[in-house]
């Protein structure tokens, strides 16, 4: 079974953001450079991915930008961040790691993905473990910023 | 294979429980029951589960508790939360998960774990998809509480 490297996972990873964000907003998400100041936060979607590559893909985002995308998704408009919202972006972390498990394991199943978890709040942090490689995607996509982080451990 | 029901999910994920306390600190934790206004917060450890149990287990804990519990488990004392509890409290709920694991799939492998993904903030909450089943669990260990919180899709 063909393992990819840290920096294939990160191409792999912005294919996935492409296909998934264009397939579900009909527009062509930019992968952005990320400035300190800009990480939006307010809202995150972890999804676990366990096996071989043993990690988690994380969705950051304001819960503004949460509403619009989850407006957007559903042709409905929310003023504030509910159960059907959090289940939307749940959704589309969801997305974001089918995709990027197909993008990566074209040669056998290195990992499996768990349901997502939302963490809702005005002041936190998440934190990996130190021995875990990191990759993070700034992206832009409508006029929602969002920060995608892909966390690792790669058994070879 | 035979897979678990989500009452005995619950049964497994107490013997976890009991099991991963009892070893790592030499003392048996107490099941207790959860008034609303005891649920304490402020350090999340998450890890995911994916296969056909998909879901996550979590694990709440005030961070002072937090810091004991890690203090206790490394033989040193900690003031406040830094990387190292964070990883501490991280190898914790991994263990409870490789126990669960140990108690559920006694006739095949019904999921794998996530490296774990920590939480910490004075203002956050964490949701699950509306579609999951929930189980909390109240934990009393040393002098610290803390709410352990499976989240699951069986897939039958």
């Amino acid at each position: 079974m063909q393992i990819p490297t840290v920096s294939e996972m990160m191409d792999n990873m912005k294919c996935a953001i492409i296909e998934v964000f264009d397939t579900t907003f009909g527009q062509q998400p930019k992968i952005v450079q990320l400035e300190d100041s800009e990480k939006g936060q307010g809202l995150s979607a972890i999804v676990g991915l366990g096996g071989t590559i043993s990690g988690y893909l994380a969705l950051h985002i304001m819960p503004e930008d949460a509403c619009m995308l989850a407006g957007n998704m559903l042709g409905a408009a929310y003023a504030q961040v509910d159960s059907i919202v959090c289940d939307a972006i749940g959704e589309l972390v969801n997305m974001l790691a089918g995709s990027l498990k197909k993008f990566s394991c074209r040669n056998g199943e290195l990992f499996k993905i768990s349901i997502p978890t939302i963490v809702l709040g005005s002041d936190y942090s998440t934190h990996a473990p130190k021995d875990a490689e990191r990759i993070l995607v700034g992206v832009r996509a409508l006029s929602a910023l969002l920060t995608i982080q892909l966390v690792v451990n790669i058994q070879r």
